[in-house]
């Protein structure tokens, strides 16, 4: 049993209530008590206690879409548009390596999201088994998938993996050995890729297998306008009319990364079957692919959260930033209004929406009685939590959202266990995974020639030219 | 003397070098040599060595647009519109605050931004003589500059704080005791503070200030469309058109903070006078003002810097954080374009740009002999910055600015002095600071009833309601 203590305790649960000097008792793996400190003190008089005056207690984030292994990838295919980073370097590339660097990639990812202080996020991609392996060890909670493509539409040289069959026989295989692993940690959905790289069979056969494990299902939908042209051209119908007529949404927990470009026709499907819309701020603004028309989704009651995607394209996995950025792209976008997205809805669109997103709402995402011990105490003590108010208004909130960062979590339990302390990973080497994971990456990169032709820097000639 | 080396030396010199296993050597305040760590140590083989392996050393980040005493209405007057935030709670709030009251909180953003490796910051506000102190005691470099208010065309109970004659008055006084102070550290510039709250006397009288003490000009413009619109009913010309009408631009050195709403003659003139711009990212997006047209003006030699204006808008002051945001709200708006803005041009709109903005550029923004002694040393060894590779290209760029925040910086030295150690500040006790300056702040909003009636959470309805 553990007392996790601070200065105000953000519970996220259905009154939004914050409490303060307060804390979250924890037993195993379970939340037994959110109250004062006072009270918890001489209700579990022996208990260790955690935080402290310095904290802000808040539920672990919930990412609700990511691709974990694609974080090796990082930084140097940057500044690109989409269907080149992707189709030239990141399937390519994804594709020469072997389990041993998905793996490794997925379990820096891991520890680079639990010490931002998400605790739950979801995963679809190459090597899944890998991945599931990885986030096993890390303790990381979360919702693995494979990359289901068996079609491209996009193209010669597409990124076409597998046949159908193949790809259902990989996602059974992965449900197999890795749905309820980590103690119930990790669960295993279906992932028609996306549109343009899943087949209608494939689209109705894990429509079928989602419905027959009562998963959910992972897809990406209207990231780029040329995507949506191109479904068009092909099938006659816009995006989510397409991906309906396949029998992929009946009756299904569906997520779908982006929806940058839905019109009023998909709008109305995706009410119609309650899809939930991963909007990933840092990969569709630094894409250039556009935006998911946030607050028209919410009017609407559709469940839109914030999530990371792949750090080769968002770059940073701090569910805080991404809150922030989310937020502000959504004010200066149509319909320019500052009052949109305020930072207590971008609190709640990486906490409550993802989790009820994936699913998990009555296991995370609030610090509730009964649910699991996934819990983040984060430090509010630095100059840039200055001033902290309770009056003429709660400011905790907005500095977290606007002001803070993951850089300022400092202890991370998931199911109980501690798996950041002060900062710093307890169960991992940090400096030897960030050395072998550096080795892992220079090595595949010489070995598979991948992105041979970048070489030039990008320095604006503006400057320069003046001088 | 001191070595301040890195696995890389990030020069931002014309060449735009980047130097590894290199080191910065430093004299009292200059630089005295950039090479290699090798021949460092062979040339000044008794001098004391700081960095090493696990860091990038940088010149110190140049902002060019701040209000440091705002910083204490943070996180309360969030998520509102521009005229609303500074005529209801900014200008009647900082009216009320006293030298003490002013003193703390630019002394806490002064801290705040050398944290984040910014030496060098501009900064026009009321009580400027308070802020000066404040940037001297702190040890920051920087321009101050008095908001000087004569007149408001935006309404009834604009923000007049002064008669034409009495801001003259102030910013000659300010000139006369700050202008050269800290070492020299200190520049006292003009800045008719908007042109919606300067009248056409004081816009020129500023000018023949600036031209008789060799100074540069701030100034806010074209912040907002409904700013754009309130000029040109009054004045019958565009904002830019107007301003140069006053005699303010002619032979000036000019920073022009937002610029979100310039048109193709205001351009002409922005380019006729070298005009540059501070582009402020957060405050821009947050307030849903608009942005700049920032490759617009790029293609025609305009110098645009990435700034952090106040923090009561911003939130947060941190220039690697504001570079990302810059760039990625630039790729998502017209015209879509994943590779304007790339990480390198982003770099450069916080050193070397803001720099020659600030008429600085013999002084400070890159890593040359003979500048001054601004220099810092950034982490690179957690996770968020793998893969670190030099091919297929150099990624430590892409890490910096789209990976890494401000968080990273562990040593900061200006004019040679190590300001901040390790991350912690070496000259100030923290811990009091922030203790002191969030008394004052509850102590001031207590008293001053400002903002009594911003009690509303903006909880999202959306997700609630679904239970």
């Amino acid at each position: 049993m553990k007392i996790i203590a601070g200065r105000y305790v953000v519970t996220m649960d259905a009154e939004r209530r914050i409490l303060e000097d307060a804390a979250v008792a924890i037993d195993k793996d379970r939340i037994v008590a959110v109250d004062t400190v006072e009270t918890l003190r001489q209700r579990y008089p022996q208990c260790e206690e955690v935080g402290g005056g310095d904290f802000a207690i808040l539920p672990g984030f919930v990412n609700s879409h990511m691709h974990l292994s694609c974080g090796l990838f990082r930084g140097y295919i940057d500044d690109m548009p989409l269907l080149e980073h992707d189709v030239r370097f990141l399937f390519p590339g994804q594709r020469a390596m072997n389990d041993r660097n998905v793996y490794q990639a997925s379990l820096l990812s891991s520890v680079e999201l639990l010490k931002s202080g998400c605790t739950t996020t979801a995963d679809a991609y190459l090597r899944p088994q890998a991945t599931a392996r990885a986030m096993v060890d890390s303790g990381i909670r979360g919702i693995v998938s494979p990359a289901m493509m068996d079609t491209w539409l996009g193209g010669e040289n597409g990124p076409l993996v597998s046949t159908t069959d193949g790809a259902l026989r990989e996602v059974r295989e992965l449900r197999e050995k890795y749905h309820g692993a980590g103690d119930g940690r990790i669960s295993v959905w279906v992932n028609p890729f996306t549109d343009l790289s899943a087949s209608p069979e494939l689209m109705k056969a894990s429509g079928d297998l989602a419905r027959q494990w009562g998963c959910g299902v992972q897809i990406h939908l209207c990231e780029t306008l040329e995507g949506v042209n191109i479904v068009k051209r092909r099938h006659g119908m816009r995006v989510f009319e397409y991906a309906e007529s396949t029998g992929l949404f009946h009756d299904n927990l569906v997520v779908a990364a982006h929806c940058c470009w839905v019109s009023e026709p998909d709008i109305a499907i995706m009410k119609k079957h309650k899809i939930a819309v991963a909007y990933c701020p840092s990969s569709e603004s630094k894409m250039a692919d556009g935006l998911p028309p946030v607050p028209r989704l919410l009017s609407d009651g559709v469940n839109v959260s914030i999530a990371i995607d792949a750090t080769c394209v968002s770059n940073s996995a701090d569910p805080l930033r991404e809150a922030k950025l989310g937020a502000v792209l959504q004010k200066v976008t149509y319909p320019y209004d500052s009052e949109i997205l305020p930072a207590e809805e971008a609190l709640e669109m990486i906490t409550t929406q993802p989790a009820r997103a994936l699913g998990l709402e009555d296991e995370v995402g609030s610090l509730d009685v009964g649910k699991k011990a996934d819990v983040i105490a984060i430090r509010i003590d630095g100059p840039h939590f200055v001033p902290l108010l309770r009056t003429p208004r709660q400011t905790v909130i907005n500095h977290l959202i606007y002001s803070a960062s993951g850089r300022d979590v400092a202890h991370v339990f998931v199911d109980g266990k501690q798996l950041v302390r002060d900062g710093k990973p307890v169960h991992v080497d940090e400096r030897q995974l960030v050395s072998d994971a550096q080795q892992e990456m220079m090595d595949f990169i010489q070995a598979s020639g991948i992105g041979a032709e970048i070489t030039q820097m990008k320095w604006g000639r503006h400057e320069v030219r003046r001088r």
